[in-house]
């Protein structure tokens, strides 16, 4: 399971303060408390409507976490430069967050996935817009495998994310998303599947619940990513525990060795 | 949903020197705080050694639980006269807990189940043992419904209960439950599936995680009905969320009741 920590963003305030002050302890502090509850990738976002001062965020986090931390990045940004500036200075492999197939986006991350190795989210979104059922997020998976694949991206560099809509706009959706996830990982079994599921609670009241309800559903239908506060409650413990009923963990050896190591509370 | 309070267990020990001493007060406590849970029906279970006193057990606590509850009850027994006192004493429409395709069982309940109203507990257990796959499971739900078709049990007043068996002695175990409750589920729609699930985290640590997991991945598939302690932290929350996952719950209208009543703390 590829756990990615999801808590340095600038869009939470504290953080974007933070970044924004250059206060290297705050962030050392939200590294340290990720990689303890779980996470195996730290995700950075400096996002800023300053292009220039997004990419010097993206390079201070860059350097401020790696020499703080042995868990590699998710670099994460929507500015081409940003993420160069990143991958030049990751010292392990890390992950892209994200291209989808606009055509803008998609024509502008390609070749940056090139210059080195690195692992690649890839959202279900097109130019028309965000896929409404199963079918359409298998279909669009498939054009992402292929359009990474003629890049050279393995299909275990590829972590497709199938768009995690808000359940209260479509009763349907939160189960769209879980039968394309189940579809997705028959049809490949070696490509990665996740993302931010946490949009899947949108507008509806003890979000936790919905989040971590679906979590296990989608872990159960074969989801192995997660971009996640892994600090919240029950969260890690239930995609560890998700592992285990779908078999994926098998004879529990990835969960009894959380719980000696203490990342079962 | 259908879930059923387990707390009221002659297995428990503290439940059992309360049933022993007669303990009013224990008892009634142990109703109202699962029926403030979220509980919607109450099992009663005074398993004894000797049948006679697990007929006077039955007896007593029908009657002491339903002058302090408006809840139903679910009469939970392996004696035949136990049910029956049971059944002759229930002001509400009760559920019987549990008859299987063991033939000496069968033979002796099924004519009991037609004295009066009330839905019934079919375990997909036979006199071969537990069964060992999804499509065993679906084989034997579909004979138990057979037979208590055969004696006008109408497809509402069936729960099936696949039997959860613990994935530590088989890494599929889990998956074979979850799949069988979906087929369930697409070939008898009006029929319940459930029963108690915690039996799937025998042998491995911290229980409760597994538990929740197995919950979250059963709901999504087409479970029903759950015999479960309320009061665990996060078990109903999670039923409930399990429904507005899966789309059993349009539009989240209980999900949303459920935060207004204060279920959702």
């Amino acid at each position: 399971m590829i756990i990615i920590g999801e808590k340095i963003n600038a869009t939470r305030k504290s953080v974007a303060a933070a970044i924004a002050g250059r206060d290297e302890q705050f962030i050392i502090k939200t590294v340290a408390e990720q990689a303890d509850a779980g996470a195996n990738y730290i995700d950075l976002n400096g996002g800023d409507p300053n292009p220039q001062a997004e990419v010097a965020n993206m390079e201070w986090l860059v350097k401020l976490v790696q020499s703080n931390t042995d868990l590699p990045l998710c670099l994460d940004s929507a500015s081409v430069d940003a993420i160069k500036v990143g991958l030049s200075l990751a010292e392990k492999k890390p992950i892209v967050n994200s291209i989808s197939l606009e055509a803008e986006r998609l024509e502008a991350f390609l070749p940056v996935l090139t210059e080195r190795e690195c692992m690649v989210i890839a959202l279900c979104m097109s130019d028309d817009g965000m896929p409404t059922s199963a079918d359409d997020r298998v279909e669009r998976a498939g054009r992402l495998i292929e359009q990474l694949g003629g890049i050279g991206k393995k299909p275990d560099e590829i972590i497709i994310d199938p768009c995690f809509v808000p359940v209260s706009t479509d009763p349907n959706a939160a189960r769209y998303v879980c039968e394309s996830i189940r579809i997705i990982h028959e049809k490949f079994p070696d490509v990665h599947i996740g993302g931010g599921l946490s949009n899947v609670s949108f507008g509806l009241p003890k979000r936790k619940y919905i989040n971590l309800a679906m979590l296990a559903a989608s872990v159960y239908n074969g989801m192995d990513a997660a971009i996640i506060d892994p600090c919240t409650p029950y969260m890690v413990p239930l995609i560890l525990a998700g592992e285990v009923i779908s078999a994926a963990d098998q004879w529990c050896a990835n969960y009894v060795g959380a719980h000696r190591d203490g990342r079962l509370q």
